[in-house]
C-alpha cells in the first residue's frame, strides 16, 4: 500500500476548507488552486500579495513552488499547470511574467504543458494556479 | 498491456455523449464531471436532486462516490477535486457542506487537493465535480 | 530517473508562452489545452480552422492526436479529456460531432472520462481541450 502525504508548507494559510494544499501518493503529486496569499500571519485573514496582477502571479508561483519543495518535487517534475484567469485582456502580461519567472528557475527539463481559460474568481484575485507533478 | 476499464455504475444516468463516467488503468482513475442527477430512471430525462446547492452537492459527492467504488477506489485515494460552481456566493455554502460530508466520510488519509472556479453550466445545475484518484 | 520529455508536433505553432504542447513522463502523458489552430505556417499568426464550432472542434481534435502520436500514444490511452466551451448552446452540438469524430476514429478500448464547462476564451476562439493520457 502506497502512503497517501499531505504537504502543507508552514507558510501557508490554512485551506478555506477540508482539502489538502498538496497530497503526494507514489510517484504522483497534486498541487490544489492556488492563489496569491502572502505567507500566513497568525490571527489574520489570507492577504493577496496586492492588487496587481504581477505581485499575485509571483506569488502564485512562489505558494505552488512551496508545495512542490515539500513533496520533495521541482519545477522540472510538472507536467501540467492550470491557469485560471479573470480576465482575457491579462492573457500578454501573464506569458511575460511567466517567461521571465520559468527563465529564472533554470529548468533543465522542457516545461510543463499547461492550459489557461477565463473564469470567475472571489473577489480580489486574478489569478490561480494548481499543478500536477510526476516525480522520479 | 494494461487494460482500461470503463466504470458505469448502475445508478448512473447515460453519459449525453461518447464518454465514460470513469475510467480505471493500472492505478489511475478518472472520474468524469459528475453534476446533481438522481439515479437514471428508464425512460426519464435526467433530474437533478433538487434546486439547492446543498441538494445538487450531496447528489455529486454520491455521483463521484459510486464511479470510485466501482473501481475499487474510495475517498481516500483521491488525488484532487476540481469543483466548479456557478456563483462566488456559493462558495462558504458549498465549503460548508463540503467539511461536514467529509467529516462523516470518516477517511482516513489526507483529504485530497481542491481546485474551486466560477464557470457557465447548463441551466438548473449549481455544481459540477471531477476527481482524479490514484490506488494501492 | 525518468526522462521528461516535451512533445512538439512540426504542424504545430509555437506555445505563446514557455510550455510544451505535450509532455511524456514514464506512462504518462499530458497534452496542453489545444485550439482549433490550422497547421503553422512560417511567418504567420496562428489561424483558427474557421470561424465554426464544427471547423474549430475537428481542428482542435486533429491537434490533441498529433500530439498523442508524437508521444507513442493514441486516443485509447486517453483517461480524461477536458473540453471549453464558450456558450452553453454549443454543448449539443460539440456532443453531435464529438460522437462523430470518436466514432470514425475507430476506439478499441472504453472512451475517456470527460468535463465540459462554459469558460472565457480569447476572441474567436469557440472551444479548448486538453487531455490526460496514460500508456502502456
Amino acid at each position: 500500500m502506497t502512503e497517501k502525504i499531505a504537504l502543507t508548507p508552514a507558510t501557508h494559510t490554512a485551506p478555506p476548507a477540508k482539502f489538502s494544499h498538496g497530497v503526494k501518493k507514489g510517484n504522483i503529486l497534486q498541487v490544489a488552486g492556488q492563489v496569491g496569499f502572502l505567507p500566513a500571519v497568525a490571527g489574520q485573514a489570507p492577504t493577496p500579495a496586492g492588487p496587481t496582477l504581477r505581485e499575485q502571479t509571483l506569488q502564485t508561483f512562489a505558494n505552488v513552488k512551496a508545495i512542490l519543495e515539500e513533496g520533495g518535487a521541482s519545477w522540472d517534475d510538472v507536467m501540467m499547470m492550470r491557469v485560471y484567469l479573470t480576465d482575457v485582456d491579462h492573457f500578454a502580461e501573464m506569458n511575460q511574467i511567466y517567461n521571465q519567472y520559468f527563465e529564472e528557475q533554470g529548468l533543465t527539463a522542457p516545461p510543463s504543458a499547461r492550459t489557461t481559460v477565463y473564469v470567475g474568481l472571489p473577489a480580489g484575485l486574478l489569478i490561480e494556479i494548481d499543478a500536477l507533478a510526476v516525480l522520479g
